[in-house]
């Protein structure tokens, strides 16, 4: 009941992050596991209003994530976090924090991110209108060494889904 | 496995919310069950930092707790809130995101919970030098209608905790 564990997906907007999270949450929740999704958007209203996105209210915001997959992992949950987490160092502490941590680099060429641009905000911060926007005017430090990295721009996003369903047994975090 | 729930211990600083939270986790633990405690001041230090006791500060940081005890309630985990949460509203609003929840009103009189004053807080409130503390310089709104009220000037912590117990099996929340 206690095997819980959290699977980090780390990237850029619109690489794909919270897409593959529910991909493999449908497929975690057929095996009969207990799922949560903590996507970094719906986080910030919650547990991080009033937080910007300078480096040290992003480090809060990623802070105050992990705290919350550190309680549902250790009840047993598979925790699934969608957050563009841009600092390694953050990352770093989550997994620390964490303990069974598993790190997903949601790689995807930054032209067709800004292709994609679901949300328009790509457009609005090469447009001067949002600061501190990750990829244009804000770092993003890739990992160094997560434990899968997906490539969004060749894999559609149940190939990436399956590619982290095999990771995880694989590595021992899900019965294979 | 989904069985999960939110008991909420509310009441004045040192009416021993805390320390009757944590005799009930050990009772609960003891059943099988998981179990999470969530300590307002825990709670304040890992998802508040920056916020004050005004009462919108109060509000946000109980609005934050609630979300959290919702995704452990929802996956299962019995959760045990022990925070001042001085607003009527404030757990109204808790309860209803939350769904299963069972409110425990930490009823003492403040002059006890003033001769116990374990942190100090209450002599450094009345000389001034801390401002808007619940029941001395800011309100307290004791709940109308808790599913169950404790008085511990009267019971000990672990006559209390029965009480709980007690009350959790009669509401069809613990399997007698």
């Amino acid at each position: 009941m206690k095997s819980g564990f959290t699977v980090w997906f780390t990237g850029l907007s619109c690489a794909g992050k919270s897409t593959i999270a529910q991909a493999v949450a449908r497929m975690l929740r057929e095996r009969g596991l207990q799922v949560e999704v903590l996507d970094g958007d719906v986080v910030r209203e919650n547990l991080s209003r009033g937080l910007g996105f300078s480096k040290a209210d992003r480090d809060e915001n990623i802070r105050r994530i992990a705290f919350v997959s550190k309680l549902l992992t250790r009840n047993g949950v598979a925790t699934l976090v969608a957050a563009i987490s841009p600092y390694r160092a953050a990352r770093e502490a989550a997994r620390r924090e964490i303990g069974r941590f598993v790190e997903v680099y949601v790689h995807c060429p930054i032209e067709v991110c800004m292709g994609r641009d679901t949300k328009g905000l790509y457009r609005r911060a090469v447009a001067g209108e949002i600061s501190a926007f990750t990829g244009i005017s804000d770092p993003y430090e890739p990992p160094p060494s997560p434990e899968l990295t997906l490539h969004t721009d060749k894999e559609s996003p149940e190939q990436s889904a399956a590619l982290v369903m095999s990771r995880l047994r694989e590595l021992g975090v899900l019965p294979g």
